[in-house]
């Protein structure tokens, strides 16, 4: 669901009728966008002397949202040890696809965060998914299909094979980056999640593909790490997603924790961008070279 | 207290001796930092092959530094009646400097953050306080000498006012953000807070500003908000903390509720930011021309 109509329908899910402009304050969304809510989706509104209140229909849709979110339930992460149970089949970290593994505390926050924002019912995208993190995703019960884009073949094996056994909705893409996004995949996803190489060229190929194949309302998820004596680096991170016409909504710092990363701190916040009229690829087509380094994060 | 001896020490205050990469992960510092901390704080740890403990010392610098956080305190807003009380004495907002003032309950809440997050004992200074935030830390019981500049003697008069009726180590100062920054000012804060003007010419001036009052390892907090609609609008704002060099290091959604201000919903983000080698003003010396609009947020 768009998520300013979701907001606009929380606000009012109580039953209360209420100005415009309480709406607002309620809602958190500006007066434009609740006027261009209440007019797209008429259906769920009763506008009556000025005043606005849920119909039925709204309320049904609110409740199909809250339930999809799990508004209202503990999380539940029984899951984690069948998570535990798909990550063991890995072989060690691929140090040539910068690959390190994520603990599996961090799938169960990622997991638990996706779907608490609504993003697993928008299309969701991983780029790249060596933390397995779309199984985790699917172990919580996102009940929507989920894709997940990489280039090795060990990882898309594991995430096939469980999601055949499993009965997950699971589409799974061999594609190598480097390579031009293809056509079918662009402008088609509500939502992509990334924890890109550490690598800056890397990083800027990411983020610029994900650019591509976000909808004009999508969401970026982006992970990355810097050590508190080389915030330079992260600035340059930060510089490609502002380049890239990204706005970022919300960071939260430590999200992420890995097994090994020394140099970072073993840990990485993770950024939640949204699509603005401004977005756009910084690189576009094939691009050659290394992605991934064997030099070090500190390097 | 520089964050990163913070978390080291946090890490180490059960008692344990850790292994630097147990240090590193449990800390969530990168292993340079590690090093540089342990160097630079020789005294607050003993060091036998290759593992690390906490001094007395260093238990006795954290336990006064988790009492400055409050750590372990469950938050007491019995203050903010006390904060409604000084709020009410100010006039109408001044339309004319883009006044909008926010609940007492955001007040709570900046206070709590800043505490939390130590920046209370780094020497703080707010940008412009039509807000009262440093009145709110006060009565929160910040403890330390707490500087607000603002250019409406009204609001400098209130402050003052309750600083010397209730003791408060508190200095006002009266500046116009567009006449340069006086020189002892500069550099010498180690936190800088801002709720700064809607329109671009005073967001990048005010920004600019705190980069000059900003010592080296300081951090900006500053709070914007745009609608849904103008995504656009909070990425302009997002590119001037880039340009000027300021690293995000957390960003939390709808932290600000206004009273009022129902073009960009009624709330705002709060932006927290590190000072990096790159940080530098945008905009130097004396500035002429209007930094408030009177035209409206969605103008």
């Amino acid at each position: 669901m768009y998520e300013g109509a979701f907001r606009i329908l929380r606000a009012l899910g109580d039953g209360r009728s209420l100005s415009r402009d309480d709406v607002v304050r309620a809602a958190g969304e500006a007066s434009s966008v609740v006027r261009e809510v209440t007019e797209r989706y008429a259906k769920w509104f009763e506008i009556e002397e000025g005043r606005i209140r849920c119909s039925d229909r709204g309320l049904a849709a609110l409740a199909r949202e809250l339930v999809a979110r799990r508004a209202g339930q503990t999380p539940d992460s029984s899951w984690r040890e069948a998570y535990e149970a798909i990550a063991a089949e890995r072989s060690a970290p691929k140090r040539a696809l910068d690959q390190i593994f994520i603990t599996s505390g961090t799938a169960v926050r990622r997991a638990e965060l996706l779907i608490e924002a609504g993003d697993h019912q928008r299309g969701l995208l991983f780029l790249g998914d060596d933390d397995l993190t779309s199984a985790a995703l699917q172990l919580a019960g996102a009940g929507r299909k989920v894709t997940a884009l990489d280039t090795d073949d060990e990882i898309l094996g594991i995430l096939a094979r469980n999601a055949a056994g499993r009965g997950w909705e699971h589409e799974t893409i061999r594609h190598d980056l480097r390579q031009p996004t293809p056509k079918a995949m662009r402008a088609r996803y509500g939502a992509v999640f990334t924890d890109p190489p550490y690598a800056l060229e890397g990083f800027r190929l990411f983020v610029s593909r994900a650019a591509e194949m976000l909808k004009p309302d999508g969401r970026l998820y982006v992970c990355f790490g810097h050590s508190r004596r080389a915030s330079e680096r992260g600035l340059q991170k930060q510089r490609v997603l502002t380049d890239a016409g990204f706005l970022v909504e919300a960071v939260f710092p430590d999200f992420n924790e890995y097994q090994g990363a020394e140099a970072i701190g073993s840990r990485s916040a993770l950024w939640r961008c949204r699509v603005t009229p401004e977005t756009r690829p910084l690189v576009r087509g094939e691009v050659d070279g290394e992605l991934y380094t064997s030099r070090s994060p500190n390097s």
